[in-house]
């Protein structure tokens, strides 16, 4: 018999988070239903429900980060059926938009409306979640990943290799990361498999200086320790850095970035930038308008496409998530202590993962 | 018998010009001696004296525009000989540096150091000019290209262009010039060469307009009828434009450039920007610092590649510089009351030239 | 009453044309139904019918270059209802397919794929024609639009526009446009769209080079008149050129191309190679393989964006497509005789066009 | 006293080598003599002596891969003097031409010309050579790399690296070698430092096989195991492959790569082509010219700037390029039997180096 109701963790409103009961979606004919297998909270739950990031939403259930099964299609999907295994992007774009054939299918159908679960539809913290546009958005789980490191498809990867993208790495490249929580620590390894020669690494916390390490990072920096400009500046005797990525910091941030980084250089963004009227770049350090240092952020690109290259680089070996996932969970309920513990942020946590 | 001194237009010291005599500067193995032909100011002449844009200099020969001939050439040039005509770029950068292995040869040798007359040596307004690397950074002038059309490829057609470069306009997109003095004119005859379809112009001058129109603006907007933004955004029905050029304004006009340019969009700066400490990038309207708005600024690229290339483009008729050439002059001394008129900027000038 | 059978123009099988009447195609949920407002044949029409170009079909509409009026939606459509007038381009991809994730949604489900009318569909000589995903592919015709004019869009104009995308024309290059039939003329006219300097157009027909210098060629190159490497590189006095456009020719004309492009230029085809086992590149002027001289063909993109971006610029006057229509025909039935004057290419013809 | 002779290892003929004495090389105010540290035999000079591929060449010193100690310098050189080490590019551009300027330094004069050790001017097998342009063309060689190492910068690792770059190969990218040579392996290296997924290697020598493992090649090709289009469509279930880099073959092996390739992939050549008139695309797969497959070929970059970043996969661990020195000497004459070695190519052969 089919399922007309599901349950979910979802935010009832601002400051709060519990479980409820919804109908099942209905599945357009290119669409599909899927169960997960594997999910994990993400930060930007955390601001969703506590910073108010997306406005006072009302039983909207969580989550975007998530390895599934497929469990219904529509009568148009073509490449997927009942009982497949998926990565799913957090992103999952209007593929006929003129913003998607523009190459910005993260921003289909308005600024940054290809994020879909958690924003403006339910997530995938539910027994159930819909996909739109199945043969778009959904990649095959390829044999020999397993469901958790899958669930690191979603976000994690994509974003911080999106950082690394958008700062256009380049071989020998000089790079500094601020922020080495997991995307940082994914932008991280983004850019070495980008070619980066020296990166620094900008966080406080040792256990993610730790696996910034083991992800390439050849220098930490400690922002407890002092201005980081002068920190990094004084590393590489004054030469300024090829690219910086900002994975962590403030509106603030960008001042700093820009007071490091060489002419022709680029500043590249992939964090939510929560409070702040505006972004402020100094005027001398920025050549007085004319230094050709872009300054550049964005969301991560979601679709097929780009989760079945970033799963080759788990299956050839290129990366290895596992160290990102340092608690781990085996019940569904368990996703509200573990987006408990995202917001708690405990000293040796990166990611939580709940495996179902 | 050879010169051994000359006479020049100088910024004696801070808000101070006057004619000086020097030394004629000794011509290095791979450099060339030039006399002008053909001398225009630029509004960065009057940064320089009036603003004190390069700090206070002091018996420094002004100007960058200019048509030449060839005097005398070091011994390792290979291409150039006295009695040659030259068109010579403002910017005339040291070829062998990293900065310019790396596409960024204006920034040669340090922020914007790509840039020496008038700045870091004696510019053109003299007797004599002298021009590193010649065979890198002089082109030949072309038969038929009138010596005084010739000197608007020195600085107002690359720096127009490079904006339009920057912004990357494609086929139909809709481009946002703001500032249509010489530069912005330039970078909307520069936007419609690359394929603009709307293009909006934003000034107030009426000549300008009229020339704006000339070189293929659509629309013309002027800041005194209110916001730029609601008026740009009114004309296109609330849809966001493709790329946003800065001709003019300050640092704070990229606040309305970034409130008016879509997602994947880019604003694109050529101004110099005097004052303020810091460019402010809306952090809503940039997308949480997520939305793809690309915001860049650069010194035009100099090089004799870059002449030759521009110059085909007056060869083959495609661009028409005379209706910038507004006032002229036929006595080198006049260099000195076109350079006031610049600073006075009067109703109907957009650009001074001294015909030699 | 709802029409179940419509007439259209088609290949009966090798060799043979006539007119048969089909079903009206379903209208899938995010497709629509469009009834031609203006046709206009296509080289590739010819091709098809008379040369065997995609193998023997039986029974297949034919036609690929439409204005068109939506007749009929599916109930996912949302930019489209009946009534509105659209230009519909020559490829009309699968959105969500892989491909058209990489950039590629002309090859969308396999080579060439994204090409659907009169290829792996009825085309768009019937009464009414079907269009996949209508959101994606269709775009609402501007105000002012000449519906003939439009639909010059569907597949001239994107065809030479993207073989002057592919050659990355830039300002002052010297292009070598080879063939100006109406294709070629429209990367004449694209090449100067990018900034182009001097243009070599080769033809042999008066009509085509009278017209081919309306849209900015600078030299007329006839091949009748010797060897075209030699003419070419005779008028410009042994400089090899920068960028090459195919829009005529064979896989001979390879040779020719990389014989006159500079290292770094790059050859870019657009022409549909019917014969020849082998594109032969020549090893030595192609540097011993490594000369850095790219070689590249592409079939035009589709979809909507470019179908929108275009056509922009024909509303701000950037570019006239009337010189292209030299025949015109008023009645659907004409279809069959403009067809078959695109097979016997009178001495005047370019292209004809009904206007229904 | 100043030595004014010096001893070095020419080609005396066409298939004939030996020690000869010439003149010390003037040193021009840019320019630099240097005495090697370490040398190594190319492929190259093989081609240069016995396969005739500059032309018959007399008392042509040979070498092109060193790194080296400067022993003077021109008054006009800034940045190096008598007793830096350092690090020498195969390739030593002119870096005021025109060529350079439009980012194709390696063709500066010409097609190639930027080649000028063992091509142009003596080589780098002397007890001194002549490098033009020191402050453009050298590199500080940087603390902890070994002298041998140093000598694959000069050509080896470049030439490999470039290879991977004109595939502009991305994350996940599935990539194959053909050739794995050193010049081939250095492909397979930058191809996972790019962030290439699976690397097919295409060779057949057991010793080149095992570096390519741990190069990070997931899969050998042995072409005599049969066609290698074939083994590798076999191996990835028919789906094409995104990028082919060619660093061995000849003028037919464009026909596989051709075949194996995507729509929208790219062949990228860096593989010398000593014979046949053509290079042949072949059509079908070619898209009938419309499939957007790039075809390019590329020289390595020189100049100082290639080198130093390069230089950072070293310094920062990235890249440990011991496992091509598979044959040390130590001795200046041993400069002989190494080349000699390298065209009899032993089984176990990758790269002969000579540490001075």
């Amino acid at each position: 018999m089919k399922m007309t109701t599901f349950k979910g963790l979802a935010m009832l409103g601002y400051d709060n988070i519990g479980w409820i009961e919804k109908e099942v979606p209905e599945v357009g004919p290119y669409d599909a239903l899927c169960k997960p297998l594997a999910i994990s909270p993400c930060t930007s739950d955390v601001h969703t429900v506590w910073e108010g990031a997306l406005g006072d939403r009302h039983d909207l259930i969580l989550g975007h980060e998530a390895s599934a099964e497929v469990v219904e299609v529509g009568s148009y999907v073509k490449d997927f059926k009942p009982g497949d295994k998926v990565i799913v992007p957090a992103i999952t774009p209007d593929w006929q938009s003129v913003e998607a054939q523009m190459g910005y299918s993260q921003h289909s159908g308005g600024m940054l409306n290809g994020w879909k679960f958690s924003n403006v539809k339910d997530g995938v913290f539910g027994d159930v979640f819909h996909v739109n546009e199945a043969d778009g958005n959904l990649a095959h789980l390829p044999k020999g990943i397993d469901i958790c490191d899958a669930a690191m498809l979603s976000d994690m990867v994509p974003t911080g290799f999106h950082g690394a993208n958008l700062a256009e790495v380049e071989y020998g490249d000089t790079v500094v990361v601020v922020g080495i929580g997991p995307v940082g620590l994914m932008a991280v390894a983004g850019s070495v498999l980008r070619g980066a020669g020296r990166v620094f690494a900008v966080g406080s916390r040792p256990k993610c200086q730790e696996v910034a390490k083991y992800y390439g990072a050849t220098d930490l920096i400690n922002y407890r320790d002092g201005n980081i400009v002068d920190q990094i500046l004084d590393a590489t005797g004054g030469k300024f850095v090829d690219k910086v990525i900002l994975a962590g910091g403030d509106v603030d941030t960008f001042d700093e970035a820009v007071k490091m980084v060489r002419r022709g250089g680029i500043v590249s963004n992939i964090n939510y930038l929560g409070t702040g009227d505006y972004i402020r770049i100094p005027r001398v350090e920025w050549g007085l308008g004319m230094g050709h240092i872009c300054v550049i952020g964005g969301l991560m690109p979601g679709g097929r496409k780009n989760m079945e290259y970033l799963a080759e680089l788990l299956v050839r070996g290129r990366l290895d998530v596992s160290p990102l996932l340092t608690h781990k969970f085996d019940k569904f309920e368990d996703i509200e202590p573990a987006l408990v513990m995202m917001k708690s942020k405990a000293a040796d946590l990166i990611k939580p993962i709940v495996k179902l």
